[in-house]
């Protein structure tokens, strides 16, 4: 059996759209915008549109549409509500479309939209990702947000994370500096990921704004077995 | 003591000028650039003039300058040498000027020169340069070539071990993910720099070619203390 490739890149900056049009990207934004996600679809949402612009999320808000808006961790004041996993209750969510629209995860959504197929990958979806990934026959990419196009630890933790279980299962090979550093990253933060992450230029930004409540939660393995699946336009839920 | 701020960036496509024209911009380069640079200096080269186009390296050979050009390892024809540090012996550079083309690392000396400073830094004067930048009161950007604007494992653990010598010092502090991760792979590498390195894709490029005899010498700390520092278009040796 010819192995599949495995890539992973640190920053959206860096995407080379051209050279996935035949793999699956997995989009990581852990702190918050995928972990959110998968939240929304564990909760019973039916589908989420990401939108990168405000202006485009004003409007759906406008025709009727539930908002989840924020920039910078702030919520919007048009929106439902904002960026925080805890927002996509049951009882917000089940059974709705959500427009949704973040400083860094949605955009990132969009800009892969020429790959073979966009999911989101969190540590809250990530054994159940991994086994789909695996029952996939595609090259994978884990496209980690960053922040501002800027490298960080916890999307490259999971992406490590995420790797470190698709190599164990021995479909993929990998000559990619990106996917060796992000496993080992993953090595030293597994024994204790909250401590390893306190230290990330985020965990102090959500916590300078009183944000940082749902990152414990962020960091939970397996809450959900949705798979966030990007398809015209909207992301709905395969499992 | 207000303390200097150390941030690193893993690609020339992530660096952002506006940010850094008070720092001093190390630029890491170390299969092979920046090390081949280090080497000239150590052996008595006067200065080096990177560029960045094949065509003006042609130029200043045809003007009498001794020039050392590659693309993606391999000597270009009519230059006098390529990328190898093995080249830059005290019998061919004593005195002289060198005109120095490279795939990846002269043009992005250039790129930084909006910065304060820009200085080349390997394993091979990783300790010169350390006692150097401490001296200095300034913010310091460790500027990784990476490979084809890619994330690459050797220039970053190399930005590890600067940094993590450079917090050492207590000079320094650091809110940059970027930073701290090349850290903790610094401290993953350095028992067995040589062995971590194996995995890497420019190893296995440059063993592909034939390229990789000088691999464990760029790998060697302190060989040399000279310091090169970009003035006015050319690298010059500081000490």
């Amino acid at each position: 059996m010819t192995k599949r490739k495995l890539e992973t890149c640190f920053s959206p900056a860096l995407f080379e759209a051209e050279g996935h049009v035949n793999s699956i990207v997995v989009i990581i934004d852990i702190l918050r915008a995928s972990s959110a996600i998968c939240t929304a679809f564990a909760n019973g949402a039916v589908s989420i549109i990401p939108v990168a612009e405000i202006a485009k999320a004003k409007d759906y808000k406008s025709r009727g549409y539930l908002v989840a808006t924020e920039r910078d961790g702030y919520v919007l004041d048009f929106a439902d509500f904002g960026n925080s996993p805890f927002n996509f209750t049951k009882e917000k969510v089940y059974g709705k479309t959500i427009v949704y629209s973040t400083t860094n995860g949605t955009g990132i959504i969009n800009l892969a939209l020429s790959a073979y197929m966009t999911v989101v990958g969190s540590f809250l979806n990530i054994g159940a990702l991994t086994q789909w990934l695996i029952k996939q026959d595609r090259d994978v990419l884990l496209l980690c947000a960053g922040w501002k196009n800027r490298f960080n630890i916890e999307d490259t933790v999971c992406a490590g994370a995420i790797a470190d279980m698709l190599m164990r299962s021995n479909c993929y090979t990998t000559i990619c500096d990106s996917t060796l550093a992000a496993i080992d990253l993953w090595s030293l933060a597994s024994p204790d990921l909250p401590g390893y992450i306190e230290k990330t230029a985020q965990r102090t930004r959500l916590r300078d704004k009183n944000l940082d409540d749902c990152i414990e939660f962020c960091l939970t393995s397996d809450f959900t077995d949705k798979i966030p699946v990007m398809k015209n336009g909207a992301l709905i839920a395969d499992i």
